[in-house]
């Protein structure tokens, strides 16, 4: 169970956050150790080739593994990003994804995530495994 | 040295593309299993900690190692990204990042690269290796 | 169902491995796009700091996952690994480890999948993904 | 320049282990932020294939990269493997191989390096990076 107070800190950071907005990305769900984001496709998502950006899947499973990992962490900790490795398996051209990612070790000073992302009809497109380094939480000036 | 017909197919292919656009991302340069990219940081960019999302890393580097072996490739054939990992070393703030991708091995059937991102003063911010595998190029309908 | 001959023809080749012997690693099981994998730690698999090299656990994550995605392969085809990538959760100085693998995808060309390390008592040491390429098989002279 | 004494303790170190004499592996040359290391194939360091194992290659990766890493590092600390991603580009048969490693960041928290892997004619056969977690090195008893 996932404390209260901590899920509605992590999708208040998500709803009000110019990136998510920007990337077209949003928390479907979030629970402990556990989330779910969504991106709807748009033509400036995809490559000169068609298809959507290596990059833009990056995001989704970069930014859904943090969510899953962010609730396992006390309030007074961050983390950051290290480590990153992608597997692309199939295209995709249009429609909506789906990241479904859950933390796979939540240790004092590494996090250790993964995440896959599905289309509209469940089929797999990429899988992510990401490592955080887990950091105390800088002061609020 | 790169034939003078597809360096121009590469930079018209980037000029034109939404997606570079949108992303606020251009090449600068372009070579025989070389190409350096640049984009400049914009307030969507940063992630809820006021740091360059990971995923945008992740595009620079996407895009400036395709380039790169792009460089290397046939004009019958295309290449998609397989494999992208990513080491983050330091966090970016504000300014420009420049991505600077190499071929590491040019193969029939597998390409690979690598690519560093700088901020402004030269300091190293993320190294990443992509793995892309060759195909034949679809037939324009 | 796997199909019996390729099963016996995967157990076979594990079981007469000059490499499997000398690494101290058999098969346990295989499957259906699964395999599992077993390695007992002697002395000399452990780095000068008293834990299992990480070399070791790279070894059996790579055959394990080779392993469950050759039930995917046809008899006239082969693979080989282009892209390993390892997260390393928590060391082992002692006993046995278990590696359980499944292919996550099985395509023309590439096939993708991943490996859990364990200790005997279940607790997750390392997990890995593999990117294979698919190549014929070469004639036998 | 490396300091004289760390050097000194880092060859003692690999001159000793028992895991580097079982593999077949050993130090070259180290220096401030880096290494090279070497490996004699033998009949069991191939896989049934016939080509030298992903798990072989992987270990003279992870060795070359932290001990160029190791050089950077205070006597009273040590690191953990806790990323290696590992592109195979080309297969090795028989003779020797090379690993040069270097150190491409030192953080007081986490350490980023790489390493080729060379045949005796110098072409290029694997490209590795690794991420390390520097901790306290543990007293001894």
């Amino acid at each position: 169970m996932l404390d209260e107070e901590l899920a509605a800190t992590i999708r208040e950071r998500l709803r009000t956050s110019t990136f998510a907005r920007w990337m077209g990305m949003e928390l479907l769900d979030v629970g402990d150790g556990f989330s779910e984001m969504r991106l709807h496709v748009s033509e400036h998502h995809l490559n000169p080739g068609g298809i959507v950006h290596g990059g833009v899947i990056a995001t989704i499973l970069d930014s859904s593994i943090g969510v899953a990992l962010r609730t396992r962490l006390d309030l007074d900790r961050t983390h950051v990003t290290v480590n990153l490795s992608i597997g692309y398996l199939r295209p995709l051209r249009v429609g909506t994804m789906v990241a479904r990612a859950h933390a796979v070790h939540s240790g004092d000073r590494i996090g250790y995530g993964e995440a896959d992302v599905f289309d509209e009809e469940g089929t797999l497109l990429a899988r992510g495994t990401a490592t955080f380094l887990v950091v105390p939480r800088p002061r609020s000036p």
